[in-house]
């Protein structure tokens, strides 16, 4: 009898992104002139730029000739690009990292999924809110017990993040092994600054611990002391794990390309309590059972980094951050309390009065015709709160916003 | 402290392919005009046909304008390539597969060892000689014990293969719960006939069993009676698996696109007994863990099943069945036993007199200039055989063939 992995059936279903799509349905088949903004999405919506898209026909007629076609790449990517991330995205900032310590992949959502294969046991701390792949994974592969009533597991840590601290975690007083920590978050929009990155590293190195850096969002930062990578904290290469990912950074969501470093000098710990280096292991999972990225994609994203490249790609994120800035700046002129929105395309917002999050999806959507995320579906420090999102066109997010500014808002 | 994963560290490294490569190094180094020739290689080498070379650019070019710019994909592939791949893989040959039940993905190397995710303990047959990543994955997860002198791992039931059953591996008189099966094999290049692989449902059924059906090579399928879908078996929706790729198929191996077919009868086992539906555990795993392949690498494989792209696809598959033909049939030619190379690119032989597969690789290279592949590396049951593949150009191929058909064979 064939048995399955249990752990899967403690997984409660969360109906956030399914359960907006189904009220955003119901309301346009009620109301089909509605002239419905959505604002919800967290999808790159601008096209590739001209770099990207000439390097990646070159690579596809590559594919068309027998002297360029390219079969079986190496596993953990090509090394045109390895370089070139080492060279651009870290060296450029002063970090050293070599490009054996760089693994390309087809997703950052992969990655952060993927990377608990090569862990034991261990206690696990989440931000609250958060993203719910980290805490899915966790379940799915055994780390937790059974779901708690308010949508939590058993046997994670979680961390909950406040505005008092812009929604950034702070370090725990009991002892972790593993910690994600994301920056530029998602939700909240809010990113981790360099004194508060400095206290992680140092509670990582005295636990033991290791932190799993998800800077999906990096390339959106615009204040100065945030750091773009934890490698720019001394010490953080023998404690941190980073992920980068095209997707965000250069319109990649459909395209697929992400990358995880894990520097040489990081440590685990086996059951005797010796230390094995994770570059090998993840070395190891990502050989056996990962076949590396497409080719044509590879060379699509290594057009990033050439001046043109990288100079057409700012401009894609500058579109998106014009889009945050008028968000952010429109309601707070209507009065609303705003995090997020300038080093990051989510702009995380109080609901008026007291409205929980899905109080104020449905007034939105009913008085407004703008579609947004309810806080609360990210996890329960999220109640109250709500995600806005910078993908739309600026015309769309213009009207949305002027529609917000000129509603009455004592009316409710 | 992190915990690491201990199962990683009772892997016994394969040094086949590394010693493959450092060997033929060796060699090239002290004979720099040899004109050695590779036989070993498993990876395509003809280019992409054009009909899938013009899909490939038609879609990159929708990613560069607004209007058809594609972020997100459904994590489970497109429709319009699910449904291509029902119609023409398995409606063709008369086997009803929902596209529902069909997942896209980058790679079966991945498919296989990730499906693992979804189960819990169980007894796994798998057959020996065999492609090393199925017991890698097993061991990587937690699902054996540790390596035996042999290589083997304790807690794995091994099916020897034998040249009996043309390499195909019988039904066992023990319980197991999940089976790896693989038609057309590699490395052995022999396929599963009807007859055998009913036996393999009806025990399946028998025992609650769940079959993964390695299907990566089924194009090259040439005989009658050979299954190209394990569904065509009456009953094996019910306790199968089915693997596919266009690696081999369609010269995808360094383009990356693969499917797999999980029925929605098929059913596993919780701790209770209770059945649950593996469709929608995996379906829980894409969508958690996998974020959907690279579009314009979808579109690409869709040109596949429009009749221009199919004819062209086959060309190729031709092409290298050919070169295995003039492989295979050299080699009877000169005295060998030969297994393999009528539906597969992969011919399997037995090494002359009692050599092993090591002292007939170094006598290969030698005196012939010719690599190929030590069957032992394969597990225990390939010593004394060798796998030539059919990758190589029409012309090496022929040339590679000749030196070992003017070869004195007597004289070793």
């Amino acid at each position: 009898m064939a048995r399955v992995n249990s752990n899967y059936l403690k997984l409660v279903s969360r109906y956030l992104f399914s359960e907006v799509a189904k009220r955003t349905k119901e309301f346009v088949e009620k109301n089909p002139k509605a002239p419905v903004i959505k604002l919800g999405i967290g999808d790159t919506t601008q096209p590739l730029p001209p770099s990207i898209i000439k390097a990646f026909h070159e690579a596809v007629d590559e594919m068309a000739k027998k002297e360029t076609y390219k079969g079986y790449g190496p596993e953990q990517g090509y090394d045109f690009l390895r370089e070139a991330i080492a060279k651009n995205d870290f060296g450029s900032r002063g970090v050293q990292i070599d490009p054996n310590e760089i693994f390309i992949s087809d997703g950052s959502k992969c990655d952060t999924g993927n990377i608990l294969d090569i862990f034991g046991q261990n206690k696990i701390a989440i931000n609250d809110p958060s993203y719910p792949v980290y805490v899915d994974t966790n379940v799915m592969i055994g780390n937790t017990g059974p779901a708690m009533k308010n949508g939590q597991y058993e046997g994670l840590v979680y961390l909950p993040c406040k505005p008092e601290t812009d929604w950034a975690p702070s370090v725990p007083k009991e002892h972790v092994d593993l910690i994600y920590l994301v920056s530029p978050n998602n939700p909240t929009g809010t990113a981790i600054p360099q004194k508060l990155l400095e206290q992680w590293v140092k509670y990582a190195r005295d636990n033991k611990a290791i932190i799993f850096f998800d800077a999906a969002y990096e390339r959106y930062i615009r204040e100065p002391d945030i750091p773009h990578s934890i490698y720019e904290i001394k010490g953080a290469k023998d404690v941190a794990i980073e992920f980068r990912s095209f997707s965000k950074t250069a319109g990649f969501t459909g395209v697929r390309c992400a990358f995880t470093v894990i520097p040489k000098d990081l440590k685990g710990y086996d059951e005797k309590g010796t230390a094995v280096a994770l570059n090998d292991l993840w070395n190891r999972r990502h050989t056996t059972k990962f076949n590396g990225v497409s080719y044509p994609v590879q060379k699509a994203a290594a057009a990033c980094y050439t001046p043109q490249g990288a100079k057409e790609i700012d401009g894609v994120i500058a579109y998106y951050l014009d889009n945050a800035k008028i968000i952010r700046e429109g309601l707070k002129k209507a009065g609303f309390t705003c995090y997020g929105g300038v080093n990051s395309p989510y702009i995380w917002v109080k609901t008026p009065g007291k409205l929980t999050s899905w109080e104020f999806f449905d007034m939105m959507l009913g008085k407004l015709d703008i579609v947004g995320t309810p806080g609360s579906g990210f996890g329960p420090s999220g109640e109250g709160y709500f995600r806005f999102t910078a993908f739309n066109s600026l015309e769309k997010t213009k009207e949305a916003v002027d529609r917000i500014v000129k509603f009455n808002w004592k009316s409710i």
